[in-house]
């Protein structure tokens, strides 16, 4: 069976190594190249000593001459490398945020792009746009806050949003692997941090997929992300009053149905943990509603590194190469 | 100077020792008996090394003939033993929700109580209730949810709540001693666990404080308790829709004037962190309004065992015999 | 392709439920049993969200029938349902301490075995064990500690021990799922807990492993236990004072050459960490000579619930069916 | 009462913060000056929320003018200001390593000393050496490892040590507040790292301690530390051969004895826990005799920040002002 030669641009982040693994365990994925800027020259498996491989990091700028590239680089990184790769006709699954949003929404959180033209990418959330991301050359994997909320949101959307506050609790690999204060074990241990309270990064891209568009009669979108003093793992909870609340029975089925046919999406018995998604490309949801407010509270468990970076990620690759969606991804 | 005999009820367990080293270091209060039905007989030492104290535990019903009593035990077993210490003229902080409530909703949340007429003590949140509480021979410490919570909306209050969204994350030792299954830290290492989702003990503090009354138009109350991987500490974030939102300078304003004489409670200047209230009677706030949406965004941050039990409690028997309502608990 | 059905005794625990989640991805084998006393009659997915099954525990006593079974128990539990097992013709891998020690010693540290000819069985440390683990019914798998210590040691035995101190950390897992007071987070969160100093069970395995044999020659052995605040994992720093010591270079070699077939054990470059061994089947181990005294010490970590149990368990069931010994474990 | 001026250089680091708190709640000392370089001219609470003070950090220059000062500094930023500090006829004490060792073992470990004249300082072990810190002008702090182990090996020296291997394990506070690979949560979180395996700079300290002195007949001493996942604290399991092994029972009461009039330091009745010393200026050491090898084995546990670092620094200035030695401490 011929297998797909693959690279990974950024491999020593903790999102690009993750992927390394996945892709080495993947029956149909051959890893031909893995890069890394500061660590270019030195074998993979000695930074990364999980890696069963030989190969030995290049530079980003060496990297080609492969079928799929997946781009795990900080925001601004990865376009000029995409807009290369994808001139050669490789097809580029990019986990920053780079092409996520529109051109307008890029600009007033980031910045103005060099390649206007090129956004937004097809956006990477499978159960929601499995059709664009099979017909990509380019995915724009989603941040790891939003695929939490917009797949326990959207099923909600047919029913009238009307006021949306989302507490999200992450694990501090979400902040990266560039050492700061805000990760040292001595400030994130016993802590639970909030941050972003200014404004985060993933707020457009949460507005934007539960269809706000700037008009009077937007439901209230407030995000609050927090840290808490664990390695992986998001969970958030989602507090919706809507325009009219079905009963609790009939939601619960509403989303049982919605995602009878996924292989990473389920409405779990009780509220879901960490743990059952630690390592994992699923997403696990819960619910229930308040019977004196009529609110529906909503519990929602990823991996941010699983479905929320390179699980997921993969997941789109497969689609976009016309695997099986959830090959390399069952454990 | 002569000091007040003073008695531990429950002193094996979290805000029992907690109380019982904070009692040791207080310039005004003696520790006279520390009880364990449990360990009764055996040095305090032995079990709590850090006290520095030649006391062996008594059984519960050997305290007696002291000035001031805390009652650290679970719900039910404090009530009688209240009793019997109050008619012989004792002083008592229960830190048990045994008489914190109203006769009404303490048989909704627990049953029937053995002596509704003391129902309800007066409630130990000095910074709300200090008159009662120094006039009191009885005093109800409040729930740790409740403390952080109250604090944050009281000074709302009087703008018009109309949703209150509290999103609570606690410390493991609120869970109490007693091992079990959610203490057991390869359960909770790692995890977020949202719990209480049929309705949490506390919530009927939490209602009762900020004044619904079972009307048409009380305010919606949601809240939604989490147990994070660490030991002491509640953070909460609470989401307030208000009838009229001010700007953001003068709430800010309201909460210094309002907590300017207060040794306890402070606006920050910045989100608080639990580092900065761990192992003190503090509670420390931030609020932002959301520009978009109007809604109100308060954090509030304290040590459950601290200001949430023990501190609260020392705090509250400092009133109660005329004590600088801060001695002992300014470190 | 035909798979070897296979079940699980004690399937709620956390060797158990690794267990499970490694049949279950095992390409040859196929998970047809799993049993829990306590949780019998109900879905394993319920408790164990991670497992992809429809099985429903059975009772202990129900399992049989299967060509192949994990006995997940406590001390004591095993030998029995082994033994009737056994009679059937099944394979058994008990991982249990039941059968890993000589008649006379299990009597010293357990008390009386109910089937004394049955001692010891075939050890399970495949790397100095492969012939009689492939030709035998019954497997013995190993502690955990001693699985680490073991291989870390037995290249040095040609050298001439002589003084051997064996410190080892292991997270909380290694203390089982039961809830304790060693087990709740508020307990063992910023602890590292000696115990077992009066003498753990685990001594006389390593002991029979480096052939103590009670004469007055034998090498001194020291071995204490730590538990630090974490879920899985073991790491032992290991003293040894040798009759003579060769060189770091040469020792160094020795063990490459040793392990140079291995897939599972393998000299660092560096001191491992046990992120590098994390949910693997793996053995990494380090060495250097102390210049001054001439001691060696050795690093030597593994996950308690990968190679300390479940992985190991089966790579023997591999080797007993005649299958790759690594099928199923290279992730 | 008057009171002593006292400052802090280096206050924004963990032992600077620590002994900040702990000259606030001293009732004989007066903080009077704070510095640090980087945050010079902002408020000390603001960056060190939980300080009761309305200080401005100052740079390290203007400190001067007091009667006390606490250096917390790294290594090589100390010499030159408390050369400056005793010209002027303050009490200096200095936490660094820079007064520590001879001139001959700190060129070794460190370089060339810019005033050898004046090594080593009086070394801050008040259990061994108070008659040399209450006359001294300056003193040089202990480091957190040499404390706990010459508080647990001294008295065993009179007996003959003949090998020593010290096994620590430390909370991650000891490698300093500037960010780092190895401080980062998701690297120590779930890790014990070896560290140090090139040798260690407190081994020199421990060496001279213990009275190593380069002969050939010099006891063996071997020195590993790990970093645990935990912020403070330090456990050492200390494994030690004599000329000649007493029975358990009188090196008990040797401990017992030697200690007996210690505020401090105590000989536990079963291993000591680091929550037993967590925020205090104790040392608790327990110990053991391995029947079979006659070996010692010495548990010693302290805070690294307390008796590791600020509490045992406020309690050689104590000596130094002649105040109680335990004043400010007892808590």
């Amino acid at each position: 069976m011929s297998t797909h030669s693959t690279a990974i641009v950024g491999g020593s982040g903790f999102s690009g190594a993750e992927l390394a693994e996945l892709v080495l365990g993947h029956p149909s994925l051959r890893l031909a190249q893995i890069s890394s800027n500061a660590l270019a020259g030195t074998p993979a498996a000695s930074s990364l000593p999980r890696l069963r491989t030989d190969l030995t990091f290049c530079a980003h700028d060496e990297v080609g001459g492969v079928e799929c590239v997946f781009l795990c680089l900080p925001a601004g990184a990865s376009a000029p490398i995409a807009r290369r790769l994808l001139a050669g006709g490789t097809r580029v699954v990019d986990l920053s945020p780079d092409f996520r949003l529109t051109a307008e929404a890029y600009e007033r959180w980031y910045g103005l792009h060099p390649y206007p033209d090129m956004l937004p990418a097809a956006y990477g959330l499978p159960e929601l746009h499995r059709e664009q991301i099979s017909a990509a050359g380019l995915v724009a994997n989603p941040g790891c806050y939003p695929t939490a909320a917009l797949l326990a949101l959207d099923p909600l959307r047919e029913l009238g949003l009307r006021e949306v506050v989302i507490d999200a609790k992450s694990g501090v690999s979400g902040a990266g692997k560039a050492p700061s204060e805000r990760t040292h074990l001595c400030i994130v241990d016993g802590e639970v941090a909030v941050y972003g309270q200014d404004g985060h990064r993933h707020y457009p891209e949460i507005a934007a997929g539960i269809g706000l568009c700037g008009a009077a009669d937007d439901p209230s979108l407030l995000f609050v992300p927090h840290l808490v003093p664990l390695q992986r793992g998001i969970l958030e909870t989602i507090y919706v009053c809507l325009t009219e609340t079905p009963s609790v029975d009939s939601l619960r089925a509403h989303y049982r149905e919605t995602y009878s046919s996924e292989p990473f999406v389920m409405l779990a018995e009780a509220p879901p943990r960490l743990r059952d998604v630690a390592h994992t490309n699923s997403c696990r949801l819960w619910l229930t509603v308040d019977e004196a407010s009529g609110w529906v509270v909503l519990i929602a468990a990823i991996d941010n590194l699983g479905k929320g970076a390179a699980g997921q990620a993969l997941q789109n690759m497969n689609l976009m190469l016309g695997l099986p969606e959830w090959e390399g991804l069952l454990r």
